[in-house]
């Protein structure tokens, strides 16, 4: 057998998986087209420079870096923001704004392969740009929701928090934001106690550190209630009280929309990606540790790149994640099966004819497999049968002289002689 | 403004043309479906060994080629061919045959940048691995042939050869394999003369050399006469007649069809890639000099994979090349315009209820777009004509309180109070 596979961390889609990818892509697609955003489509390789802007120590540690033959230091995209920024900045700098942008393909990270865990991945990301208001933020959770409904996704449940809480606390004590950016990243990972002990460190006063170690055990599914149990916290912290009452809002606007999502608010979520300002989310299904999703605000994010300060948020969701979220709760109904007809000429003079006949059933929108083997009829409908072929549509002199053909039923093991112009009318009404 | 740019030779699919891509794209799956081909799904990087193995001096100069973090030597994938090997003589050794596999996606060569030519480009590739019968190579030209038309190409023309007409004569004549194959990659650039110099070089007969000039010349649109003349040229050479009585049953079997391919046989058409055993074809538009696909026979590529021996044939077709021809003969007709639709509240308050309405038109199949920029009616109205909005979908709270909202139509300057349950038929039935 041959020796080749593929490199560590990749995957080939087999036909049942690539049939799910694509149709995911599909609904990710349906979603941008329902809520208004434009598909947009961007290299696979970008210029280091470009996704290494703002991309933060671990992304960049495991990007697929290289010099292409000019020479040049490029990378295969860890993400579609920065790709969607650059444009933003440069060739679409000049459209009214908002602007609602779609894209969906790979991403590449080397991380160390695991469940759900690829070096090559799929993603569908989302940018709305140009509204700092909290219809926006509602609007992006809600596709979101869509995107989990329309896949088949049952059990999902958003994390929802606000980077402005934590930050408007560190900010006011003055803590560098290089310290602010690795505390977060340990938050993330849920390391509290590192990012308490690295606060420490940076001394700040006893009393912050532990009014942090209160928040990040604040959590619940009732908005209004964790927001009241944050805010008397918080409340010597200008910002980190503005950042609950607009995550207050955003939420309120949610739930008025009549979109019931299954959240839970958290007081110390935080997202590994820097440039988060405002509300960020994930979207997870409980009793599996895998997010499907996330995203959140980053109102700076154009203006790094060097476009007009533009406030944004966004969204990315993992479809190989949500595929195998669908594979792990696979529900019964979901192989219909299919209509597949085969048509066999009864000897190899009449292959032109049944190419013929193929054709004309393609033209009529009926996939068609045209036995292509020369096996003798009896092999031909052997092998038909043991495909699961449900029609046999066969090609033979006496039949084709009176201007038709015979259909087979395999399963049925029923034939009957029909006209050729009524062959696809037959076959989309039987089955 | 920024400075960021793509890579040079990657380029941005802006919403126009990223709809297109997306549009040609689902042709070419559509087809697939309707010949039987089931979609695989394989990495953008391969390893280098796999991707260089039957890759032609050529191709393997032109690859984006890098180490990964883990030191392996990969590359970006050039064509779609070595990846479908790899998992025929692997993953899918033991599958039936015939064993009918399309894929589509991106494809990387580090090539000179030129109208229409990228360093990242789009192909669909059909594989149709088993058969060695002419039935095989007359359903790949037909599947071409389907998704031209599918996708508005007209003027669209075939140009047909068999790689055993050279070759046959070239092996008889026992020439070296790897000059066989620099004279075949002389010959698809149409550098006859240095073909020919080449050949005089390693000493063969002068009456084989004038014998292959005289041969260059012969092309035509009749298979069966073009055929006759390159058989009485060759008729010493076996391996040469029969390839021609082979492409002459493939077309026959083209034509016996009913499928009208506009074709021309040219008996010294040779293609660049080494592989190629049998019939070669490629699809252009005579007055552009743009090839949007091509193809042919390679029975011994999956052995030369570790594969079992496995007669195949296969096509790929340019993407984007098909999007430059259908944007060079645009037809008028093609921007039919959509029915868009914005909903806008008439205070800040009712921004909750204007999600809501939104979401309830998304949820009957109808793009809605919600004014996020809290903008006041006057000007989110004149926006909204601005960008060429069919339907304002007014959220008032007079007609919010009798379960209703206001729709306008913008350019005709009329509006309905209409109830929300009433909304989506309206929407609808209305233009």
């Amino acid at each position: 057998m041959s020796e080749f596979k593929p490199v560590r961390g990749m995957r080939d889609f087999l036909p049942e998986q690539a049939e799910m990818l694509r149709s995911v892509e599909g609904k990710a697609r349906r979603v941008a087209e329902l809520y208004g955003y434009k598909e947009i489509v961007t290299p696979v390789v970008e210029p280091y420079d470009l996704l290494s802007a703002k991309a933060g120590e671990e992304v960049k540690s495991r990007m697929f870096l290289f010099k292409d033959l000019g020479g040049r230091d490029v990378a295969l995209r860890p993400e579609f923001t920065a790709s969607v920024a650059r444009l933003v900045a440069t060739t679409l700098r000049n459209e009214p704004k908002p602007l609602r942008l779609f894209c969906v393909g790979s991403i590449y990270r080397y991380d160390e392969p695991q469940r759900g865990r690829y070096r090559e991945f799929w993603q569908s990301n989302y940018e709305l740009m140009g509204s700092n208001r909290p219809e926006a933020d509602a609007e992006v959770l809600m596709l979101s929701d869509a995107l989990m409904h329309q896949a088949g996704l049952k059990k999902h449940a958003f994390k929802i928090g606000h980077i402005g809480v934590l930050r408007g606390i560190l900010s006011q004590e003055r803590v560098d934001e290089k310290i602010q950016n690795a505390v977060m990243q340990l938050m993330d990972k849920k390391q509290y106690d590192d990012a308490v002990a690295l606060l420490e460190k940076s001394e700040i006063p006893r009393r912050c550190t532990s009014l942090i170690q209160k928040l990040v055990v604040i959590r619940g599914t009732s908005v209004l209630e964790v927001a009241d149990r944050i805010k008397t916290l918080v409340e010597d912290y200008e910002q980190s009280v503005e950042a609950v009452e607009n995550l207050k809002e955003v939420l309120g606007l949610v739930s008025e929309s009549g979109c019931k999502i299954d959240l839970t608010v958290e007081a110390g979520f935080a997202r590994g990606l820097e440039y988060y300002t405002g509300m960020i989310f994930e979207i997870n299904i409980p009793d599996l540790d895998i997010a499907f999703g996330g995203g959140g605000r980053y109102n700076r994010l154009i203006e790094l790149y060097g476009g007009e300060p533009t406030p944004a948020v966004g969204v990315a969701h993992g479809l190989d994640r949500i595929m195998l979220g669908l594979e792990m709760h696979k529900t019964p109904e979901r192989s219909e099966e299919r209509k597949t007809v085969m048509v066999i000429p009864t000897k190899d003079e009449l292959s032109g004819q049944a190419l013929r006949v193929a054709q004309l059933l393609r033209m009529a929108g009926i996939p068609a497999e045209l036995e292509i083997m020369r096996r003798r009829m009896v092999k031909a409908l052997e092998v038909a049968d043991k495909r699961k072929t449900t029609f046999a549509v066969i090609v033979g002199e006496k039949e084709l002289g009176e201007g038709a053909v015979v259909i087979r039923n395999l399963s049925r093991r029923e034939q009957d002689t029909i006209r050729i112009e009524r062959m696809a009318e037959y076959l989309k009404c039987h089955t």
